[in-house]
């Protein structure tokens, strides 16, 4: 194994506890497991999320539900339990290979009274098959002979930082078997467990079935002599409600077509294995040169892909993926413009299923436009389950007992309808689905398109349709008027709605007929719809080709960023909300957002004119994790070279090296999907347009290859980058 | 036993589930337990919960934490678990002794396959050793031989309505014992239990210590013989870090020290029924000719007494006791105003604990007077665990995810502080404990009347001291100017500080120098205070003797509310929180509170003037559970009897019959001690004043007799009225 495949934790470090259980996260797009440890250690953060399955919470409305541990295993060597915060660790390595998703753990460990033994741990999440995971341990006892105990089930008793989800229907244990069947408090979904164990060993084992309530639990006592070692299989398969109506049973049928006896890893790792082996062959991208920018893409990548659902078209990722409780599993922007275009142009069939999610949720964002006073279809700003908005409206102050913190991009960061359209639209023409378009696409963007008609605002004197009162990508400021990337976004998105109604009623007259009566459209709606395009406000001055962030922002006061280094925490924390609302300060690049997902519009003098005047002014170093990759993209194209790796680099370590001290909330999905962008829409400076695409590659000066595929029009192309070189293979 | 000594129900009616395990509620005033099935049943809530260990929890700030179930017990009938929810209930008594404390069970349950199986429960909480509780079942299969399962041990699992507070510390099990070892999560505030368990059988039995994380079981397995019983026993005990250092080793050495192999129950019993009788000597109250009211009564009175502290004066009785997650363990002047007089009264021992905690409360007093600009000590509306003010100030709207509740009772339902000086006095008065007033009486009193002298604000025009801004007992008005209970109740806090000072200077010089140094008083401040009691504003109407509740009542919308009958909700469910504020509809007596309460200075006249006007105003039936009780005691008092009756009855069935609908969270406090009061000071007509007590009896006609004792100076007296002679002993 290269080194460039795997992530490695040399020394235990408890103070890195939170931030590795992320960064060792295991998953296959059905569901995800934090890399806890097995044994259990004080103050660790075990999680099992799988997608799809929220409930109800306080303030937060509903967060995915942390699910029973399946992980757990208890070790008793010789009367000493196995835990890290006791004894001595002698020898330590825990490494992810994300080249298939194998997590292991070595470990040389003495005891508080002497006793030392070696533990070697491995587990996987199959991408084979959705419903099993599968873990094993060697444990030898080296300098002592005697009683080893292990106890291993499903722990009922998870929760959501404190917060219990889960109510029990029933439960079973047989002597190398446990079950275990919940059901979620207030959603009511149901979810079945099951766990099969086996032990080889020498010396005599006792087998018993604690069948305790909420936790029924295998135990298993072992004679052994120093040298001897014991193996240890668990096979575990999880169901829900969502794909079976018994999920319970389910699990159980999965675990008896194992093999009978013996152990079942190796078969269910080749099969595993194989898999893992195809999504590299489609996705993985190489970059010589540089190693620690190979790694961090490679985890990246590894990390989209554990959390993107394969058989599912009613999930979505949510920003922290499928790896912490950060945003409780709620989905944003995040995926349609962040993650999204590495699914889109190497994974289609996954881009496909996330845009479906959006699709079957039209009804909520129906709602959510109903409820504002509105026509057509608004999405939610936060979405989870069902596409209703999410995103909690009242925080409390940790500050002050009386005061609250009212949220507002649920009501007013209205750009996401328009950035659903965008990916939408972006998936079309990379992929050239019609099926897609035509079926489910052409009403998505053609029912926002009917919001935006209802939500702009006629400015009498200035004769033009504007956008009062919305906060834009840059949250450091709200309620702000004429946020240039929605208005420019907006336009952009009614011009495409109606080129694409046009052309739905020219080529699949049926369809389109069915779709225009059910959302109410015709030609005059078109007409009325480019009429308002023409209309809407887009900020540039001429002279310079500055594009204002929004009404009065070049008025805000001006602050020298540099002159706060060094800092270890973003500027609102410092100024304050209102303080840095009043500041020219931005969260994440904003206008440069735009220059980016609407390249066509603006020339080279616009863009390096803006990336001047913003690239200053924004927090890339704590602000949004989703600014350095956009950054490192505009930079890249403008030849920034040193600025585009710096911005590149920052993206890259968001996680492996937590330059943001938030990783132990989950991974940064947006960061992980910008990295692969800024990689190949950055430095190899792939452009694509309705009528082909090609590449303006502006590599680091010290990468001596970037190689990766990606699929156009439904076939493969390979792009392989060396030095000044592009060799290009089209299948 | 008579059956005026028992609660009991004679069929199990799922839907009285939560009701009855608040009214089966057993405990000791260190901890109490709710009167849960010991197998499980669905939706149940099993608590524990134990004075002063609280943890923190999101809105409400703080709550008690719900300790582990030591309570469970599976029961597996020859392969059939026993389940309630399931099967055939053929027989079915479960009755509380309400003399001994005893709560027992006896089933005949049909499984869903046949078998036929009697099962008795029984177990206490000592009211001899605070640390111990017991719990024995005798199980006999009446149609069937064949295995039984009992699996019994304490669960870690425990949560507060979904919100989990306990971390693992540790935990054991042997053969017949196991022990659990947790901390609560913010306060950090250790807990350990310890179990013991006993069989006997006929048949063979077979002993498993099942130690699972987080919930140590013992497992035991019985052949057994149709119509050959087993008989089991456990018995547990309980510490926590407020008591001793270490409370795993504490529990377990409480239990080292029962007879060693042989059951416990009998040695443990009679300590624990000998206590109960002392404490019935001196609490009990006769009443002959009304069996309803002689049980209610006593209901009430066991309830006040398994909440009593008896060994801890920093902690207090919550508004729903121990016995509910209802207001989360918080206290309120429920404690000193309507729960107190029956402690002061028959047991000061507990009345001087409960009065003391607010004393070593007077740091947070004198924090949140601080923090709202004022002088000297202002009592929380809402006190927890270290006397901090804990009222939720926000809660979310469950039917507008947009808005939210502001809860306005902890800024200015300001009355709390001259309650507690009252009760302070009341004390005093009753027992003419001079330490106690001297050591930490005064400084209440004194402390929070510096407190009024800085809160009343002066009124240039009118020329007279006012308190604007403010919520009285009636709750359904808030932001009231002058209310007329908190006005009276501060002129009278004044005159009553400055009695004491004047009279603490001249008898305890010493202690009075110290004190006033401490306070920054002086006879100047004195002076100044009698200056400001003479010109609060009192409102009277000379002519009617009518006093207006608050400033403008009398204009607020007049409400016919027989014609709202019949009703099942409060006015303020109908009418909305803004609508009710503007009727004249209050939520329970206040007028009539405080001549109740100040009734030496109010004539007859007075008091019947506006009993006459406000009962008609007020929400009796589903207003605040505090109402019934005072308006009884003024009825009595103005020989209204059928309406005095009427009323108390309707406190009486506040949780014996649930009439209020939400017995379920836990015991009505103030209304089991305002029973009480409606008995003694309303029916029996006890007056007390600083210089005795007299006797102006106005029974119920139906009632042949009431007879009750109460403590006067550390004398106890003997009441007994026999319709219209009274037999008075004074010891």
């Amino acid at each position: 194994m290269k080194p460039l495949w795997s992530v490695t934790e040399e020394t235990f470090n408890p103070v890195r506890l939170h931030h590795n259980e992320t960064v060792f996260t295991q998953g296959n797009g059905f569901f995800c497991t934090r890399g806890a440890l097995e044994e259990f250690y004080p103050g660790e953060q075990r999680t099992t999320f799988v997608h799809g399955v929220f409930d109800d919470a306080p303030i937060v409305f509903t967060e995915l539900a942390n699910f029973p541990d399946w992980l757990e295993m208890e070790i008793v060597l010789d009367g000493e339990p196995f835990d890290l915060s006791r004894g001595q660790i002698l020898d330590f390595n825990r490494s992810l290979n994300l080249r298939n998703g194998l997590l292991s753990r070595r470990v040389q460990w003495q005891s508080p009274q002497g006793r030392i033994t070696q533990l070697e741990f491995a587990r996987f999440i199959s991408l084979a098959n959705e419903h099993i995971a599968c873990l094993q341990v060697v444990i030898t006892p080296e300098n002592y002979s005697g009683e080893i105990k292990i106890r291993s089930g499903l722990n009922g008793c998870a929760d959501n930082l404190q917060y219990k989800h889960w109510s029990w229907l029933g439960q079973g244990a047989s002597s190398n078997q446990c079950w275990l069947h919940l059901v979620t408090s207030a959603t009511q979904i149901e979810m079945g467990m099951a766990a099969r164990m086996r032990l080889s060993a020498a010396g005599h084992i006792d087998r018993e079935a604690w069948n305790v309530h909420g936790h029924p639990t295998l135990a298993y006592s072992v004679q052994c002599l120093a040298g001897e070692p014991i193996h240890i299989e668990k096979v575990i398969s999880l169901f829900t409600q969502r794909e079976v109506s018994q999920p319970t049973e389910a699990a159980q049928e999965e675990l008896s077509r194992l093999p009978a006896e013996c152990f079942a890893w190796g078969q269910l790792w080749s099969e595993h294995e194989a898999r893992w082996e195809e999504e590299w062959q489609r996705c993985d991208v190489i970059i010589e040169g540089d190693d620690e920018a190979q790694l961090a893409l490679r985890f990246s990548i590894y990390h989209l892909l554990i959390a993107a659902p394969r058989h599912d078209e009613h999930v979505n990722i949510g920003a922290k993926t499928l790896s912490g409780f950060g945003y409780r599993g709620h989905v944003f922007w995040d995926t349609e413009i962040f993650m999204l275009p590495f699914f889109t142009f190497t994974r289609p069939e996954i881009a496909r299923n996330l845009l479906s999610y959006r699709f079957h949720n039209l009804p909520g964002a129906r709602e959510k436009a109903a409820e504002n006073g509105f026509r057509g279809a608004q999405y939610p700003w936060e979405s989870a389950g069902d596409g209703h908005e999410v995103t909690p409206t009242w925080i409390p102050d940790p500050k002050d007992r009386k005061a609250i913190i009212r949220i507002w991009t649920g009501d007013i960061e209205i750009h996401i309808s328009s950035d659903i359209a965008y990916a939408v639209w972006q998936y079309w023409v990379a992929s050239k689905e019609r099926g897609f378009l035509v079926q489910r696409g052409a009403e998505m963007i053609l029912d926002t398109a009917r919001f935006w008609a209802s939500r702009l605002e006629w400015n009498e004197q200035k004769h033009q349709f504007e956008l009062t009162d919305v906060i834009g990508p840059d949250e450091y400021h709200e309620h702000v008027d004429n946020n240039a990337y929605t208005n420019y976004l907006v336009r952009w998105h009614l011009e495409t709605a109606v080129r694409l109604g046009r052309w739905l009623k020219q080529e699949e007259f049926a369809v389109a007929e069915e779709l225009f009566a059910k959302l109410n459209i015709s030609e005059t709606t078109f007409t009325q719809w480019e009429g308002m395009a023409n209309s809407i406000y887009c900020p540039k001055e001429e002279a310079t080709g500055l594009i204002e962030q929004f009404d009065g922002y070049f008025r805000r006061q001006d602050i020298d960023l540099a002159s706060l280094e060094p800092r270890s925490v973003s500027v609102q924390k410092l100024f304050g909300i209102e303080g840095t609302n009043e500041t020219q300060v931005i969260k994440q690049p904003d206008v440069l957002m735009l220059l980016y997902m609407l390249a066509d519009q603006f020339d080279e003098r616009t863009a390096a004119a803006n990336y001047d005047y913003y690239t200053p002014r924004t927090d890339l170093t704590y602000g949004s994790s989703l600014g350095p990759s956009i950054q490192a993209i505009m930079a890249a194209r403008l030849g920034r070279q040193e600025e585009a790796y710096k911005n590149f680099m920052r993206a890259a370590q968001a996680d492996l090296e937590d330059v943001r001290g938030n990783a132990a909330d989950g991974i940064h999905g947006a960061s992980a999907g910008g990295l692969w962008q800024a990689v190949v829409f950055g430095f190899a400076g792939l452009r694509v347009r309705s009528d082909g695409w090609n590449l303006e590659p502006a590599l680091p000066a010290h990468w001596k290859r970037l190689a990766f595929k990606f699929m156009w029009h439904g076939q493969e192309v390979s792009v392989d980058l060396k030095g000044k070189e592009a060799e290009v293979k089209d299948d």
